[in-house]
């Protein structure tokens, strides 16, 4: 199951702005740099960062830096990149709420990618910081089992579609584009994960069921508190007037922002369906009660009778009716077929078996 | 069972905008083209379309193509409209949530034509992607199952009504009116179910009533799902000022919001009575394990004390009090009698009989 | 029970405007037309319209018809008034969602006279639609049960309270004051059945309190489907700032949504006791339960022990101590009623009985 | 319990503004009049209002009408104020939603008095009508069971705090203080109950707890519905710009605002723990009766097989194993033991003991 | 358990602003003054207060109050700083609900700081209120057990980060986020708890599981209680224009803001995980019902019949087939086991064992 708490309350009390790595991957991070235009791409992987780029403005330029364990390099990229001290402090922070910050000089986006982990049925969430300033755009992930981005870097360096032709806020929604998308192949593993309860449900193999309902509800739950802040998110995006997002990507924005409001329909109603597996699982449970109480007391209704007429001839008085018949035996069993004969028609006709 | 997902995922990583049909039906579109104004109708139907058609001012032109599989020809189609490619990819995917965008040369529509398949007990749904531009509408379904504007286009030929002597937003107006009265026959027949569902509660043959409930509910949830983004819809339509919708159009617009209001209503007390029928279900099976459980005391407590006196009087002992008395065994007999007559005396008086 | 789809959908696929009726009543109009000032009062009877009346501006003027079974009627008085088509065509739709509409020559109000039928436990709606423009209320009913009027009318007839002095607006806000007083003596005979459920609850008879739960929860949705919309109705009137309602009259607007407040306040609190009740009534059958499964286990535990002891000395071995011993019959006895003496202390002690 | 409804429905079908008392307390109502300033105070009692009073605009003055049953009392006062009729029939109809309303002349506010009955567990509502105009409050209450204004009139009389110094508006907002005051000891008193509740659970003896629960409930939905509107009233008393209200003043309005905001809260909270409180008690039930089901299993799994042993050996047939046995009756003893003890132990391992 | 009322009952009837502690410690206040800028820090402790501080414009002052049982005091202060006696009367009053206010001079603002105690499961609350005005905040708490702020008084002391290089408004911001920092850690704390109830859950020993559930939740409740008012809080603050708070202060507030919104996430989450806790637990103790009843219907099932054989075989009829035949015990036997096996294959086939 994912952790609902990581990262931040191990730093309460520290200074506000004040730069510590919280995750907990420990490993260099490897600095990848596309920069491209129309015509060409230029792709460049570095370990360190010695020097401010200066960011070319006949390029869009993106840095990809797949791990922040290492908070000098973000020092160094947030100087360059004249950062707030608090960007600087929500990149280094893991399990962040989803957030939009308009800053003079740059637009912040905090987004988690997230993953569907088959083996283990949970997900798995990475945390993904965007800088969106003047022709740049930098990502910061925290990890390093691979990321999103690989159709997207394809149709850069094929030059599929017009990202080439689009300028960097294009980029920008891009990189949203392709995370929000992602969201999709989870939500779609956990919808073929119920339907597979709806058929246990039906099947009869029942014992393991509410522990599954439990966990594709918690992981439902999860999935609400990451796309809801998306929302708000994109609203605010649409908003403001920076001047780093052109009016006519607005466009494509609204695009990821119906994306993201189906995917909020959706996550409702597999919570609803999910309840409704659990109401079905519940009200299964008391119809096989009754439905064994109904038969432990046929059951017991039948014999008891039967019990208490041979206790009877069994009793040792002296003159006792019918013991010296021959046939006493037969009469006694005849009756005896008879009373049971009747109760089952009893039974029969209150529906009981 | 409606698919929960179809369509979105498959297109993941995919370029925005590009141009990829996600539906599963595949076969030639047919096009069929009206031309109507107060005077004269004129009925084509093409099976392609080879150059862009010119919209004769002189008439309303409604195109109404009926499959959306040959991307090809939507994009012919967006070339000549001058689409935006988002749009385009929006008419190819299908299964997407209602929505209304205003574009400068067009307003853009998408909804969902529901029909409720009595044979399966379910809801199926097809995509309708409609553009109002000046002096035209363009209509794209997908699927060739027919479609519900039989009585639309019966209006227009036959002149019934005020249509002919109305605009292309009337026409508009009518397509989204034909597709939202459908949903009044959709929830028509699920109320219908749940007034069995009712009959079946007081009759008694409960076994599947669970599942039937069930099914309702998620019918329900789905059609929740696509009635309240037509709202929005419907609430944007009428705050932009496009000057493709004159303002007397405005007015029945407005009546169609009455009518999507009323549905959203009809389905939450729907949902409501279901829920309370699953709840009247639950206290059933409660009240009959409390009905089997009474019948199963009362038979145990009656022959529990008359087979130990039966045991009591089997026993071996030498000397024992009465077994030798000729009416001993009548005796044990009355006394056994005026048990159980006491006893169910007192099962009546506590109501348990 | 009262239909939760009537009329809309038997009209889906007609033209927008259409004249048809909708209701089940077919009965020939009453046209009752009320003209009254400070100084006196007109009635006269119709039963049809032959021309428009000219509505004299010395009087105020109630046309109010009561059956909207013949279309043509309706149609001759839309002529005369000047009335949209949509407005005609809600007028003979019944079933609709109480709704206010502004129109240049009138403002349109659709509302639901309601009527608890005592007989039957269910709530009779009859719809109503008024129209309000200069110097002339009309109303439509549908049916002929009567109306909630009288009082009304014989306070104009009496020249009682203001209405006399007042004008059209006051007219107009009298109807829907009446209507909506109505709705109170509905929701206190929901109250009173309430009521009568929590004493049945006290006193035990409880076989059919499940169906009465659930009627009661029916109404109250039923209820909360009308009111609602009226409350939106009231903001709508106070909002606009139509010609035909003074400022003077909003204070009574006003009243009425106070009144329209307090009543969806009660449909709340009386559906969160229905669910209270249902509760208690789901933790009574429980506890029945938990009462019969402990009698029943007292019996079987105090006599399980006495029937093994009878079939221990009831066994033919040759060799048994105490079967030749003159008392053994009665120290048996004394030691199980020592038994039955323990166990029955220890399920004192248990609190089992 | 308080009744849900009364007065309102009694005069459904009276004109609007109409005078009639709706409640049930028939006495002479006693006016009290209060005049003061920084320097001195006058009180009056009179019994009748033959005219007039002027309103001497050195002294703040209030007067108290303790009982409303004097329709005739009230119109005197209602012309000398000038009251709209719509107030004097407010005034006179008990039972009302809380309310404020913006008269030229004054502002007219509904409240609700609520005292806590502990005998009978209940609360007790008395509706109080304040009019705030020139120089001069009114209240009316409908009751003679004394009032919560004492401290009030002791720091009034004895110059205690700063209510001397100030205008009318601070006594209008002195009287609402003291109304909402009290509610917290209502709710106070509610959450003594609420922990009774708790320890009642705790300890055992739980059989009206259920309907200890209902009632706590029933009087917090009660209690919802009086505070809710208290808020939407302060919110109007805040935001309208009477000249009845000073700006210094509505920072105390505020304060009250506060105050109710949290006494929502607590309401909220308590129907909370309310609800968990019930959830335990039901899965105190089922616990119990999974517990009984246990005893009863564990003494039915063990003597059905003894019982069958004996039964075994009191058979008559000629020719059985061991019944010539002499320790034959010993071996079966025995073998009974072991297998009891068997059985134990197997109960053990599976927890059933 | 935190306690649901204090303090705010017990004044009821005084006079608005009047001076009265309401908390239950008494201890002398201690005050404790910091004096800081870039370059020094002056600390210093004083027991009383003589006479007015003079604000230093050098300094950035802030005076903390550690106990405000002493009302002479709070009074002083507030005569210096000029508060209002609303805000004086608010310090005295413990229990309240965090809010803000905008004063000429000041800021006032209330906030509770929480502290999970482990030892007894529960949540201790201390009141804070912080006034901001020119140069100089102060805050007072309600107890002598420490506070949140050791980290904050280190940094300004070692002049670590860059708060002694702020203003005053950041030293108001840092305060408040030192308290809401603590928040985590009650959150951090519950979530532990929470994973044990689950682990509890599917170890089997489950006995006290309810109170625990329940106790969780209550504390969750009561800190959602305590944040929703905190975020408006933080929304009074961003919105207001306030001299005392710089614009780039509101940055750092608003970091509160999203940490607030995620924490309002977390309580809901948690809740929702609670609530399928105790659903997995009813459901459990449904499962066993269940499986007793079983596993108690197969033992009657099987030996019923088998002790009516040997019934039927202890009877004393004379004439009775097989009893005298050599191996008529034997076949009786066979008879009984294969009943038995046949009667263990039918249930093994019905899944009931």
């Amino acid at each position: 199951m994912h952790k609902l708490f990581s990262g931040r309350y191990k730093k309460t009390g520290f200074q506000p702005g004040e730069m510590l790595y919280t995750g907990e991957k420990n490993q260099e991070p490897n600095i990848h740099i596309f920069q491209y235009n129309e015509k060409e791409v230029i792709e460049t992987d570095l370990k360190t960062l010695d020097r401010c780029m200066d960011v070319n403005k006949k390029y869009v330029t993106w840095i990809n830096i797949d791990s922040i364990s290492n908070p000098l390099l973000i020092e160094k990229i947030g100087q360059c990149m004249n950062l707030n001290s608090l960007t600087m402090e929500d990149i280094l922070t893991v399990d962040q709420r989803p957030k939009c910050e308009n800053f003079k000089d740059y637009i912040f986006v905090i987004l988690n990618m997230l993953r569907f982990n088959k083996g283990e049925n949970n997900i798995i969430k990475e945390q993904l910081s965007i800088i969106l300033a003047e022709n740049i755009v930098i990502t910061f992930q925290d990890g390093i089992e691979g990321d999103v981005f690989d159709k997207l870097r394809y149709r850069i360096r094929e030059n599929k579609g017009r990202i080439r032709e689009k300028g960097v806020d294009f980029l920008f929604y891009s990189i949203m584009d392709a995370v929000i998308d992602e969201y999709f192949i989870v939500l779609e593993n956990i919808g073929e994960s119920i339907e597979d309860i709806e058929e246990t449900l039906l099947s009869g193999k029942k014992e393991s069921i509410v522990r599954l309902i439990q966990g594709m509800k918690k992981d439902l739950v999860f999935l609400r508190k990451e796309i809801w802040p998306v929302r708000e998110l994109l609203i605010e995006l649409d908003r403001n007037d920076s001047r780093f997002i052109k009016d006519e990507t607005k466009i494509f924005l609204r695009d990821i922002y119906d994306h993201v409001a189906q995917l909020i329909d959706t996550v409702e109603i597999l919570r609803d369906i999910l309840s409704e597996q659990f109401d079905i699982y519940l009200s299964d449970i008391n119809n096989k009660i009754n439905e064994i109480m109904k038969f432990l007391t046929v059951i017991m209704t039948v014999f008891m009778p039967l019990t208490f007429l041979t206790g009877l001839y069994g009793m040792n008085f002296k003159f006792m009716p019918g013991l010296d018949n021959p046939i006493g035996f037969y009469i006694l069993l005849g009756a005896m077929a008879s009373i049971t004969v009747v109760m089952l028609l009893f039974f029969r006709m209150r529906k009981l078996i």
